[in-house]
Protein backbone atom coordinates (compact mmCIF):
# COMPACT_ATOMS: atom_id res chain seq x y z
CA UNK A 1 0.00 0.00 0.00
CA UNK A 2 1.11 3.18 -0.91
CA UNK A 3 0.33 5.03 2.57
CA UNK A 4 3.03 3.27 4.33
CA UNK A 5 6.72 4.26 3.96
CA UNK A 6 8.85 1.57 2.76
CA UNK A 7 10.94 1.59 5.86
CA UNK A 8 8.04 1.01 8.16
CA UNK A 9 6.62 -1.54 5.68
CA UNK A 10 9.86 -3.48 5.96
CA UNK A 11 9.40 -3.57 9.57
CA UNK A 12 6.22 -5.03 9.16
CA UNK A 13 6.93 -8.03 6.71
CA UNK A 14 9.93 -9.05 8.95
CA UNK A 15 7.66 -9.00 12.01
CA UNK A 16 5.14 -11.09 10.44
CA UNK A 17 7.89 -13.66 9.66
CA UNK A 18 7.18 -14.49 13.01
CA UNK A 19 5.18 -17.48 14.36
CA UNK A 20 1.89 -16.95 15.17
CA UNK A 21 2.03 -13.06 13.72
CA UNK A 22 -0.22 -12.14 11.18
CA UNK A 23 -0.25 -9.03 8.61
CA UNK A 24 -2.59 -6.94 10.88
CA UNK A 25 -1.19 -7.84 14.57
CA UNK A 26 2.66 -6.87 12.49
CA UNK A 27 1.32 -3.51 11.57
CA UNK A 28 0.34 -2.96 15.18
CA UNK A 29 3.24 -4.07 17.00
CA UNK A 30 5.39 -2.03 14.39
CA UNK A 31 2.91 1.14 14.97
CA UNK A 32 3.28 0.28 18.95
CA UNK A 33 7.63 0.42 18.39
CA UNK A 34 7.48 3.57 16.59
CA UNK A 35 5.88 5.42 19.10
CA UNK A 36 7.47 4.08 21.74
CA UNK A 37 11.35 5.89 22.42
CA UNK A 38 14.30 4.89 20.55
CA UNK A 39 16.14 2.53 23.75
CA UNK A 40 13.35 0.21 23.57
CA UNK A 41 13.90 -0.75 20.24
CA UNK A 42 17.34 -1.15 21.02
CA UNK A 43 16.90 -3.22 23.89
CA UNK A 44 14.80 -5.28 21.58
CA UNK A 45 17.16 -5.21 18.90
CA UNK A 46 19.71 -6.40 20.84
CA UNK A 47 18.10 -8.92 22.44
CA UNK A 48 17.48 -10.66 19.09
CA UNK A 49 21.59 -10.62 18.48
CA UNK A 50 22.34 -11.66 21.85
CA UNK A 51 20.57 -14.71 21.17
CA UNK A 52 22.27 -15.51 18.00
CA UNK A 53 25.43 -14.18 19.16
CA UNK A 54 26.07 -15.85 22.98
CA UNK A 55 23.70 -18.96 23.06
CA UNK A 56 24.81 -22.43 21.87
CA UNK A 57 23.94 -25.86 22.45
CA UNK A 58 24.80 -28.06 26.04
CA UNK A 59 27.54 -30.00 24.79
CA UNK A 60 26.56 -33.08 27.16
CA UNK A 61 22.26 -32.55 26.30
CA UNK A 62 21.75 -29.97 23.28
CA UNK A 63 19.26 -28.01 25.41
CA UNK A 64 20.31 -24.51 24.63
CA UNK A 65 23.21 -23.19 26.78
CA UNK A 66 24.85 -19.99 27.75
CA UNK A 67 28.13 -21.56 27.91
CA UNK A 68 29.21 -24.97 27.56
CA UNK A 69 26.62 -26.09 29.40
CA UNK A 70 22.76 -25.24 30.11
CA UNK A 71 21.17 -24.61 33.20
CA UNK A 72 19.84 -27.94 33.94
CA UNK A 73 23.39 -30.18 33.47
CA UNK A 74 24.83 -27.83 35.70
CA UNK A 75 23.08 -28.07 38.23
CA UNK A 76 24.22 -30.55 40.88
CA UNK A 77 21.05 -31.47 42.79
CA UNK A 78 19.59 -32.55 39.79
CA UNK A 79 20.07 -36.37 39.51
CA UNK A 80 22.40 -37.48 36.22
CA UNK A 81 21.23 -41.06 36.56
CA UNK A 82 17.88 -40.34 35.12
CA UNK A 83 17.64 -39.11 31.75
CA UNK A 84 14.22 -37.79 30.19
CA UNK A 85 14.47 -37.83 26.03
CA UNK A 86 13.02 -34.94 24.28
CA UNK A 87 12.69 -33.74 20.45
CA UNK A 88 13.16 -30.44 20.99
CA UNK A 89 14.53 -28.02 23.67
CA UNK A 90 11.19 -26.15 23.61
CA UNK A 91 10.05 -29.80 25.14
CA UNK A 92 11.78 -29.35 28.52
CA UNK A 93 10.26 -26.02 29.36
CA UNK A 94 6.85 -27.52 30.27
CA UNK A 95 8.52 -30.59 31.79
CA UNK A 96 9.95 -28.12 33.88
CA UNK A 97 7.09 -26.12 34.65
CA UNK A 98 5.98 -29.72 36.23
CA UNK A 99 8.45 -29.70 38.35
CA UNK A 100 8.00 -33.65 38.39
CA UNK A 101 11.53 -34.14 36.92
CA UNK A 102 14.71 -33.90 38.81
CA UNK A 103 16.94 -35.71 36.36
CA UNK A 104 19.01 -34.99 33.42
CA UNK A 105 17.33 -34.41 29.73
CA UNK A 106 18.58 -35.32 26.50
CA UNK A 107 17.51 -33.47 23.12
CA UNK A 108 17.16 -35.74 20.09
CA UNK A 109 16.66 -32.85 17.70
CA UNK A 110 13.77 -34.23 15.88
CA UNK A 111 11.82 -37.65 15.09
CA UNK A 112 11.78 -40.59 12.78
CA UNK A 113 9.40 -38.73 10.08
CA UNK A 114 9.95 -40.41 6.24
CA UNK A 115 7.73 -37.71 5.30
CA UNK A 116 10.35 -35.04 6.01
CA UNK A 117 13.37 -37.13 4.98
CA UNK A 118 14.44 -37.91 8.45
CA UNK A 119 16.15 -40.63 9.39
CA UNK A 120 17.84 -42.23 12.42
CA UNK A 121 21.37 -40.84 11.47
CA UNK A 122 19.30 -37.20 11.83
CA UNK A 123 18.67 -37.59 15.21
CA UNK A 124 21.14 -37.70 18.43
CA UNK A 125 20.72 -41.46 19.76
CA UNK A 126 24.22 -42.37 19.10
CA UNK A 127 25.44 -39.22 21.67
CA UNK A 128 22.78 -40.67 23.90
CA UNK A 129 23.76 -44.10 24.01
CA UNK A 130 27.27 -42.69 25.19
CA UNK A 131 26.00 -40.55 27.50
CA UNK A 132 23.51 -43.84 28.62
CA UNK A 133 27.22 -46.02 29.05
CA UNK A 134 29.48 -43.26 30.44
CA UNK A 135 27.26 -41.63 32.79
CA UNK A 136 25.87 -44.94 34.22
CA UNK A 137 22.53 -43.83 33.33
CA UNK A 138 19.81 -45.94 35.32
CA UNK A 139 17.04 -45.12 33.40
CA UNK A 140 15.91 -43.33 30.27
CA UNK A 141 12.53 -41.83 30.20
CA UNK A 142 11.31 -41.17 26.44
CA UNK A 143 9.09 -37.93 26.50
CA UNK A 144 8.72 -37.72 22.65
CA UNK A 145 4.97 -36.39 21.30
CA UNK A 146 2.45 -38.87 21.33
CA UNK A 147 2.29 -38.67 17.75
CA UNK A 148 2.82 -41.85 15.30
CA UNK A 149 6.37 -40.55 14.74
CA UNK A 150 7.05 -39.96 18.13
CA UNK A 151 5.87 -43.38 19.05
CA UNK A 152 8.04 -44.99 16.42
CA UNK A 153 11.17 -42.58 17.70
CA UNK A 154 10.00 -44.34 21.02
CA UNK A 155 10.30 -47.70 20.12
CA UNK A 156 13.69 -47.03 18.53
CA UNK A 157 15.35 -45.21 21.52
CA UNK A 158 13.99 -48.40 23.57
CA UNK A 159 15.66 -50.87 20.73
CA UNK A 160 19.57 -49.01 20.52
CA UNK A 161 19.42 -48.88 24.38
CA UNK A 162 18.83 -52.54 25.18
CA UNK A 163 22.23 -53.60 25.09
CA UNK A 164 23.26 -51.14 27.60
CA UNK A 165 20.97 -53.06 30.39
CA UNK A 166 19.54 -49.16 31.72
CA UNK A 167 15.66 -49.02 32.05
CA UNK A 168 13.65 -47.57 29.05
CA UNK A 169 10.41 -45.98 30.39
CA UNK A 170 7.76 -43.93 28.31
CA UNK A 171 5.57 -40.92 29.36
CA UNK A 172 1.82 -42.51 29.90
CA UNK A 173 -0.59 -41.40 27.34
CA UNK A 174 -4.49 -40.64 28.45
CA UNK A 175 -7.33 -38.39 29.24
CA UNK A 176 -6.01 -34.95 30.32
CA UNK A 177 -6.50 -33.66 33.38
CA UNK A 178 -9.37 -31.01 33.84
CA UNK A 179 -10.80 -32.54 30.47
CA UNK A 180 -14.01 -34.20 29.09
CA UNK A 181 -14.24 -37.80 28.70
CA UNK A 182 -17.47 -36.82 25.73
CA UNK A 183 -14.67 -35.22 24.12
CA UNK A 184 -11.87 -37.44 24.37
CA UNK A 185 -10.88 -39.37 20.66
CA UNK A 186 -10.80 -43.04 20.45
CA UNK A 187 -7.07 -43.63 20.70
CA UNK A 188 -6.70 -41.46 23.71
CA UNK A 189 -9.36 -43.06 25.72
CA UNK A 190 -7.71 -46.93 23.99
CA UNK A 191 -4.70 -45.98 25.85
CA UNK A 192 -5.82 -44.11 28.88
CA UNK A 193 -7.40 -47.71 29.53
CA UNK A 194 -4.63 -50.01 28.61
CA UNK A 195 -2.58 -47.82 30.95
CA UNK A 196 -5.00 -48.23 33.97
CA UNK A 197 -3.61 -48.47 37.58
CA UNK A 198 -4.88 -49.06 40.88
CA UNK A 199 -6.74 -46.60 42.79
CA UNK B 1 12.76 -20.71 35.55
CA UNK B 2 15.90 -21.37 35.96
CA UNK B 3 15.85 -23.89 32.84
CA UNK B 4 16.12 -20.75 30.06
CA UNK B 5 19.24 -19.41 29.98
CA UNK B 6 19.10 -15.38 31.05
CA UNK B 7 19.98 -14.23 27.17
CA UNK B 8 17.05 -15.93 25.72
CA UNK B 9 14.67 -14.83 28.84
CA UNK B 10 15.76 -10.96 28.01
CA UNK B 11 14.89 -11.70 24.58
CA UNK B 12 11.60 -13.42 25.59
CA UNK B 13 10.70 -10.54 28.05
CA UNK B 14 11.61 -8.31 25.73
CA UNK B 15 8.89 -9.50 22.58
CA UNK B 16 6.02 -10.20 25.39
CA UNK B 17 6.41 -6.21 25.71
CA UNK B 18 4.88 -6.14 22.06
CA UNK B 19 0.96 -5.66 21.79
CA UNK B 20 -0.88 -8.72 21.71
CA UNK B 21 2.16 -10.80 22.64
CA UNK B 22 2.07 -13.10 25.51
CA UNK B 23 4.21 -15.05 27.59
CA UNK B 24 3.99 -18.34 25.23
CA UNK B 25 3.74 -16.39 21.97
CA UNK B 26 7.00 -14.63 22.92
CA UNK B 27 8.60 -17.47 23.89
CA UNK B 28 7.32 -19.33 20.42
CA UNK B 29 9.05 -16.82 18.90
CA UNK B 30 12.39 -17.08 20.79
CA UNK B 31 12.99 -20.26 19.81
CA UNK B 32 11.59 -19.73 16.16
CA UNK B 33 14.64 -16.93 15.75
CA UNK B 34 17.34 -19.01 17.88
CA UNK B 35 16.76 -21.24 15.04
CA UNK B 36 16.82 -19.42 12.49
CA UNK B 37 20.29 -17.92 10.77
CA UNK B 38 21.76 -14.75 12.54
CA UNK B 39 21.34 -12.91 8.99
CA UNK B 40 17.47 -13.43 9.74
CA UNK B 41 17.88 -11.72 13.42
CA UNK B 42 20.46 -8.96 12.07
CA UNK B 43 17.16 -8.03 9.63
CA UNK B 44 14.57 -7.73 12.07
CA UNK B 45 16.93 -5.85 14.85
CA UNK B 46 18.36 -3.51 11.55
CA UNK B 47 14.36 -2.59 10.83
CA UNK B 48 13.34 -2.27 14.12
CA UNK B 49 16.01 0.62 14.32
CA UNK B 50 15.43 1.67 11.17
CA UNK B 51 12.08 2.56 11.78
CA UNK B 52 13.06 5.11 14.44
CA UNK B 53 15.92 6.67 12.62
CA UNK B 54 14.35 7.15 9.29
CA UNK B 55 11.24 7.50 10.05
CA UNK B 56 9.18 10.91 11.34
CA UNK B 57 5.99 12.99 11.04
CA UNK B 58 4.35 14.51 7.78
CA UNK B 59 5.14 18.40 8.03
CA UNK B 60 1.81 18.86 6.39
CA UNK B 61 -0.78 16.07 8.11
CA UNK B 62 1.48 14.55 10.65
CA UNK B 63 1.04 11.15 9.10
CA UNK B 64 4.47 8.60 9.64
CA UNK B 65 6.79 9.55 6.57
CA UNK B 66 9.52 8.96 5.20
CA UNK B 67 11.34 12.75 4.69
CA UNK B 68 9.57 15.81 4.66
CA UNK B 69 6.08 14.83 3.59
CA UNK B 70 4.28 11.02 3.87
CA UNK B 71 3.25 9.19 0.82
CA UNK B 72 -0.10 10.76 0.47
CA UNK B 73 0.49 14.39 0.77
CA UNK B 74 3.70 14.19 -1.66
CA UNK B 75 0.99 12.47 -4.16
CA UNK B 76 -0.16 14.93 -6.61
CA UNK B 77 -3.14 13.02 -8.04
CA UNK B 78 -4.66 13.23 -4.66
CA UNK B 79 -7.51 16.22 -3.98
CA UNK B 80 -5.85 18.65 -1.90
CA UNK B 81 -9.52 20.74 -1.40
CA UNK B 82 -11.13 17.64 0.90
CA UNK B 83 -9.30 16.70 4.18
CA UNK B 84 -10.18 13.78 6.64
CA UNK B 85 -9.35 14.32 10.27
CA UNK B 86 -8.31 11.11 12.14
CA UNK B 87 -7.26 10.58 16.03
CA UNK B 88 -3.77 8.35 14.79
CA UNK B 89 -1.96 7.82 11.73
CA UNK B 90 -2.91 3.86 12.59
CA UNK B 91 -6.41 4.86 11.32
CA UNK B 92 -5.38 6.10 7.82
CA UNK B 93 -4.75 2.39 6.95
CA UNK B 94 -7.68 1.17 6.82
CA UNK B 95 -9.37 3.89 5.17
CA UNK B 96 -6.63 3.82 2.66
CA UNK B 97 -7.67 0.06 1.72
CA UNK B 98 -11.54 1.18 1.21
CA UNK B 99 -10.59 3.21 -1.70
CA UNK B 100 -13.18 5.21 -0.73
CA UNK B 101 -11.50 8.74 -0.25
CA UNK B 102 -8.71 10.55 -2.69
CA UNK B 103 -8.02 13.72 -0.83
CA UNK B 104 -5.39 14.18 2.21
CA UNK B 105 -5.12 13.58 5.95
CA UNK B 106 -4.96 15.28 9.06
CA UNK B 107 -3.58 13.42 12.12
CA UNK B 108 -4.83 15.06 15.10
CA UNK B 109 -2.85 12.68 17.27
CA UNK B 110 -5.98 11.95 20.39
CA UNK B 111 -9.25 13.01 21.19
CA UNK B 112 -10.94 15.04 23.77
CA UNK B 113 -10.56 13.42 27.06
CA UNK B 114 -10.46 14.57 30.38
CA UNK B 115 -9.87 11.27 31.93
CA UNK B 116 -6.37 10.73 30.46
CA UNK B 117 -5.88 14.72 30.93
CA UNK B 118 -5.82 15.43 27.21
CA UNK B 119 -7.75 18.78 25.93
CA UNK B 120 -7.98 20.74 22.72
CA UNK B 121 -4.17 21.87 23.44
CA UNK B 122 -3.01 18.53 23.39
CA UNK B 123 -5.07 18.27 19.35
CA UNK B 124 -3.57 19.52 16.28
CA UNK B 125 -5.98 22.06 15.62
CA UNK B 126 -4.48 24.79 15.17
CA UNK B 127 -2.63 23.24 12.71
CA UNK B 128 -5.75 22.10 10.98
CA UNK B 129 -7.21 25.60 11.28
CA UNK B 130 -4.19 26.88 9.67
CA UNK B 131 -4.67 24.27 6.34
CA UNK B 132 -8.03 24.66 6.23
CA UNK B 133 -7.29 28.66 6.11
CA UNK B 134 -3.86 28.20 3.49
CA UNK B 135 -5.20 25.15 0.98
CA UNK B 136 -8.08 26.74 -0.14
CA UNK B 137 -10.42 23.16 1.65
CA UNK B 138 -13.45 23.14 0.77
CA UNK B 139 -14.59 20.17 2.94
CA UNK B 140 -13.24 18.40 5.66
CA UNK B 141 -14.45 14.80 7.11
CA UNK B 142 -13.92 14.21 10.72
CA UNK B 143 -13.24 10.44 10.86
CA UNK B 144 -12.54 10.63 14.80
CA UNK B 145 -13.57 6.87 16.27
CA UNK B 146 -17.40 6.81 17.08
CA UNK B 147 -16.77 6.60 20.33
CA UNK B 148 -17.83 9.44 22.91
CA UNK B 149 -14.60 11.08 23.13
CA UNK B 150 -14.63 10.81 19.33
CA UNK B 151 -18.11 12.44 19.32
CA UNK B 152 -16.89 15.22 21.68
CA UNK B 153 -13.59 15.73 19.03
CA UNK B 154 -16.12 15.68 16.26
CA UNK B 155 -18.23 18.96 17.52
CA UNK B 156 -15.14 20.82 18.39
CA UNK B 157 -13.52 20.79 15.32
CA UNK B 158 -17.03 21.84 13.92
CA UNK B 159 -16.84 24.52 15.93
CA UNK B 160 -13.09 25.65 15.13
CA UNK B 161 -13.99 25.44 11.91
CA UNK B 162 -17.09 27.19 11.58
CA UNK B 163 -14.93 30.23 11.09
CA UNK B 164 -13.36 29.31 7.78
CA UNK B 165 -16.66 28.50 6.10
CA UNK B 166 -14.87 25.31 5.06
CA UNK B 167 -17.84 22.42 5.10
CA UNK B 168 -17.34 19.98 8.06
CA UNK B 169 -19.46 16.56 7.67
CA UNK B 170 -18.75 13.34 9.76
CA UNK B 171 -18.46 9.79 8.85
CA UNK B 172 -21.69 8.12 8.70
CA UNK B 173 -22.34 5.76 12.19
CA UNK B 174 -24.52 2.69 11.40
CA UNK B 175 -24.91 -1.28 11.00
CA UNK B 176 -21.86 -2.66 9.74
CA UNK B 177 -21.83 -4.61 6.31
CA UNK B 178 -22.16 -8.06 6.67
CA UNK B 179 -23.27 -7.99 10.65
CA UNK B 180 -26.31 -9.40 11.89
CA UNK B 181 -28.98 -6.23 13.10
CA UNK B 182 -29.80 -9.26 16.17
CA UNK B 183 -26.16 -8.53 17.57
CA UNK B 184 -26.26 -5.05 16.92
CA UNK B 185 -26.56 -2.34 20.40
CA UNK B 186 -29.04 0.02 20.61
CA UNK B 187 -26.91 2.88 20.18
CA UNK B 188 -25.48 1.67 16.68
CA UNK B 189 -29.19 0.85 15.92
CA UNK B 190 -30.64 3.78 16.69
CA UNK B 191 -27.70 6.04 14.42
CA UNK B 192 -28.66 3.75 11.84
CA UNK B 193 -32.26 4.85 11.83
CA UNK B 194 -31.48 8.61 12.39
CA UNK B 195 -29.11 8.36 9.12
CA UNK B 196 -31.23 6.22 6.88
CA UNK B 197 -31.29 7.41 3.24
CA UNK B 198 -33.86 6.94 -0.24
CA UNK B 199 -33.30 3.49 -1.59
Amino acid sequence: MASIPPTLQTLIDELSRLPGVGKKSAQRMALHLLRQPREKSQTLADALLAVKDRLSLCRRCFNIAEGDQCPICSDARRDPQTICVVEQSSDILPLEKSGAFRGLYHVLGGVLSPLDHQGSDDLRLAELIGRVKDENVREVIVATNPTTEGEATALLIAQVLKPTGARVTRIARGVPVGSDLEFADEATLSRALEGRGEI
